[in-house]
């Protein structure tokens, strides 16, 4: 938790992972990120994994370090609640993250007659507002078929949801440069963020669409190595794997040197008549060549005398490791200072993850647990819409608020 | 493009994809972005895939919108220069992102000492300094064995560099945060974002570390299956496959209903004494139940069938396609909206892309694009360090800059 964001109220509306992680990615810089919660949880409030007390780890991880105002969304009065929550007034408020339907309550129009200003960040799944999730935009791009190896026919879908991951990031920078311009006297407005433009977009901006243009055919898949590059898995002494590359020339210089084949390598270049050091493109199109070398050389070796020299002269490398292994990794998981401890709904105690980013020199804190449903109902409503305690009760009395269970 | 950035100058020295995708975000949000480019060009500049002209369409995406001033970074006078640029004075200057080492001649302590209250978001491999990238991340914190098959027990790297693309959303939403909080008070910082925390922070997030705690094991892999959901790709007639997800009750209802299956859901669903409409996880348990009668189902469809029901109904489906196949899809690639022409590098004619991101109502515009190699060396030596055309002659003459060629 850093203070970046400090002095920003974020209203959040949203399921599944995309527009929750644009909440988190805010709450962890300091801006206060309230949810609205339907009675009884969204549709991801119960989703697996659970722990052993029921509670979800998907739903606890991803509402960290947030507040959470119940309200009854299937009625009008809740509806009309939930708009004034999103548009309450005060600067640095009036901001908005929500995956709910462009035309429904929440649409911008509805919060822009409360609020002129407000600021509302919308994810969504296809542009024009029909459903997609990451795994459907990510088979309407290609990836499957990019991904895995040539003997084997079968379309690979990706196991991390990377699509859901980028949107949220880029919610997040949408709805703090909406704010940004705000205060510059441009107004609010609605950001509309699809996940299928950010997948076309991305596709676009490292040249693979231009490319598939260009050759009028995909590139072919081609298993774990790195396009354009030297970089692929190799089995070591005793079966484990690694991952290797050598993008830029000093990698290659220093994996070429540890492994013991320079004399190899370059009478291979003699015989070719080229420089594997002069570009990784030329690494990559006699890769086929240069592969039963490396081999050789990483199937005669173990981890532990291969790590302590590739470490020593900057070999870009890594294992291959379970998450379970990861999980006891210090770089990692558990000792990386990015991780702490948290009272989780769960009652688990395993590392929590803060923000990705460290900001040099400032205290990071412990990482804020998720909350329970409910818990800042009576807290919130009194804050951002100035309600008294016993408006505050008739609205639990009428059932359209609920506080902690 | 859009204005939502207007006013702040960015300048970035990063090559490959996460430096160089955090400066392209902010610059089709409206920054000015500075790229100092190596002479020649960084280790990116030829990079795979190329133009038949020899310009790269991974270096050309990657720095749409940008302007570039090359310096001589091998000499100590070209070094220092980098070094003011980044440390410009004036409002919304100041701001650095780049992929140069922590303790290079651009560690934030040689910044810091030319502008107090500079800001520098550093993207890393791993937090310790030493040398990742996204494949070799990606093979540490587990995902290649849960991605694929299980009945091929080789890890799977995914073809796409998602970490490398989240960490470029999440710096530029870094960079955004702590210039605000510059403005409110804070001063200026280096934020650090190695791809090892954003890896290990984003698997913490939606709770899959937690539950490989919790059961001393990872997730099996399992193919195309989503996880806790009725998920997973189908054959229709004819041989493609389609992507289709019920996460909700309502997807899974209308998947039901389009496809002709509600007597034979509720015989399966009296026999084991469930509700398949009661919880995603439902459906995921006894998928080897239903799957049967959706393969069936499916398999006497064609697309041309499904499609308008589905689309009708609201099914969340997609079919697989490659890349090739979606470049002609008008919702991802040439006629969305979101793609525009403009005068690349590589002079080919092709759909680029501007902000994934739609702010309703104002003008996007068309993307703007890469800048030739020393485009605006004398334009930003002038702006941003106030120098007379005599001092920029001067920096010419002696080979520290160099302009177009």
């Amino acid at each position: 938790m850093y203070d970046l964001l400090k002095g920003l109220t974020v209203v959040e509306a949203a399921a599944f992972i995309a527009g929750p992680t644009c909440g988190l990615y805010l709450a962890q810089f300091g801006a206060e990120v309230i949810r609205i919660d339907q009675v009884g949880g969204g549709p991801d409030f119960r989703r697996w994994p659970l722990a052993p007390n029921g509670e979800s780890l998907y739903w606890e991880g991803l509402n960290k370090a947030k507040k959470s105002v119940v309200v009854d969304l299937s009625r009008p009065e809740g509806r009309e609640l939930a708009q004034r929550l999103a548009t309450a007034p005060g600067e640095g408020r009036g901001l908005f993250v929500t995956n709910f339907p462009v035309d429904g309550f929440l649409a911008y129009e509805r919060l822009k007659a409360l609020r002129d200003d407000v600021i509302c960040v919308r994810v969504m799944g296809w542009a024009d507002g029909r459903p997609a999730l990451d795994y459907t935009i990510n088979a309407a791009v290609g990836v499957p078929f990019m991904t895995g190896f040539p003997d084997d026919p079968r379309p690979v879908n990706h196991a991390f949801p990377a699509w859901d991951f980028i949107t949220g990031a880029y919610a997040a920078l949408s709805l703090v440069s909406a704010e940004r311009a705000r205060r510059a006297g441009q107004g609010g407005c609605e950001v509309r963020i699809p996940l299928s433009d950010i997948a076309a977009t991305a596709l676009g901006n490292f040249g693979h669409l231009a490319e598939a243009l260009m050759l009028g055919d995909d590139r072919p898949r081609q298993g774990n190595d790195v396009y354009a590059a030297f970089g692929r898995d190799f089995m070591i002494k005793g079966g484990r794997r690694l991952m290797v590359v050598a993008i830029t020339a000093r990698q290659w210089r220093a994996l070429v040197g540890t492994l013991g084949l320079a004399d190899k390598v370059a009478g291979l270049e003699a015989e070719l008549g080229v420089s594997f050091a002069a570009h990784e493109a030329v690494r990559y199109q006699h890769r086929d060549r240069l592969y039963p070398l490396f081999e050789a050389a990483f199937a005669e070796r173990t981890e532990s005398e291969l790590a302590p020299v590739f470490e020593a002269e900057g070999v870009c490398w890594s294992r291959y490791q379970t998450l379970t292994e990861a999980a006891k990794d210090p770089r990692l998981f558990d000792g990386n200072p990015v991780f702490g401890r948290a009272a989780q709904p769960s009652g688990m105690d395993y590392p929590v993850a803060g923000p990705a980013a460290t900001v040099v020199g400032r205290a990071r804190g412990a990482p804020a647990p998720a909350p329970k449903l409910g818990a800042h109902t009576d807290e919130v409503l009194a804050e951002l819409l100035g309600m008294s305690d016993g408006e505050i009760g008739a609205l639990h009395d009428a059932g359209l608020v609920k506080g902690p269970a």
